[in-house]
């Protein structure tokens, strides 16, 4: 039986879609993996700073399952993005708990400007990552240490793993659980979500 | 000003990322016309039955912001799929409100087995639409009534809009923004997603 414990770290104005692409890509892998009579399961927690609910970017609520002081021990930290990023990296108790519990998990992630609280906690410098592509000028003007890559869904360096904005995560999600589990699973999963996308129209404003 | 109400019908067990993934696209649309200067705005309205908070199939718990009793009036009708649809098609009072609700909507749409409710509620006889592609089967044992397509990611029929598995429903989302708002307000939208979609693995197992 191979279990993963992953651990979302949210916050109020958290972007939706950054914790719940990867947090169904997650939670589907143990489906995935009990139809194909596999024993790998993955835990996936949802923690905020006190442990109480949280409001995201886009006004859902959604709850809690623990405070960060009483997080399990983690494979995986996933932090998302969303304005409440530019609160959060002010926040020393959220910093400190970050790096230390980056310093003891398998795999540190990042989806959109959650990549700012991973550098905002001393994560990423001299390291290669990525956020949403218009965040990339406010990385530097913010003083945060790292080099932002461009044009990219996600860039792994180390354990540390950066997605660009809000929709990557997914892809994300799916690569990581490659990683963790087996490509077959990854591949599993992706069929379980029916994850063949076709975006109906070019993204080009 | 351009604003359309939309209102997503969740329940317990209906899958995470199905209405997430609209939710994030119609609530995405608001930032992305106002950035553009455009008046265009999208109401997202998340229902239940009694009122309640509910929980999804992969056990995230989600704020409610109404009953169905006190539903605004819809332009857009949006039924997620997941385990929670096989108790309402069976559940004569949501049933009975998604056939009136669906009567008044301009666009009644669904992803993964939120097809079942809609063809429950006998909005969908000799009507074309897809659901999951494990569902396909069960579409027809429960005695459902329509034609449904296999191997698309949404398909239109009428005002009806029926999305494949789970991820779909990004996709069906942003369609239905170049529809119902113009096609360069839906490209900014899935810009402002970074929707890029790029998959790690081929999904065959």
């Amino acid at each position: 039986m191979t279990t993963k414990t992953i651990g979302f770290f949210l916050f109020d104005d958290a972007e939706e879609l950054d914790f719940v692409g990867p947090f169904e890509v997650f939670s589907m892998l143990s489906e995935a993996a009990k139809k194909l009579g596999h024993t790998n399961r993955n835990k996936v927690v949802l923690m905020s700073q006190s442990g109480s609910d949280i409001t995201g970017a886009k006004g859902m609520r959604v709850g809690i399952n623990c405070a960060i002081a009483d997080a399990p021990g983690l494979d995986v930290l996933c932090i998302p993005g969303g304005n409440g990023t530019r609160r959060e990296i002010r926040n020393p108790e959220v910093l400190s708990w970050v790096a230390n519990t980056a310093a003891a998990a398998t795999w540190v992630t990042s989806v959109c400007t959650g990549s700012f609280i991973l550098a905002a906690a001393g994560l990423t410098e001299n390291k290669n990552l990525t956020t949403h592509w218009a965040a990339i000028d406010e990385f530097g003007t913010l003083g945060l240490k790292g080099n932002v890559l461009r044009n990219v869904r996600y860039v792994r360096d180390g354990n540390i793993v950066t997605s660009a904005g809000v929709s990557a995560g997914i892809d994300m999600g799916l690569w990581l659980t490659g990683q963790m589990h087996s490509i077959k699973l990854a591949r599993a999963t992706q069929k379980a979500m029916e994850y063949d996308p076709a975006p109906p129209y070019s993204a080009d404003v």
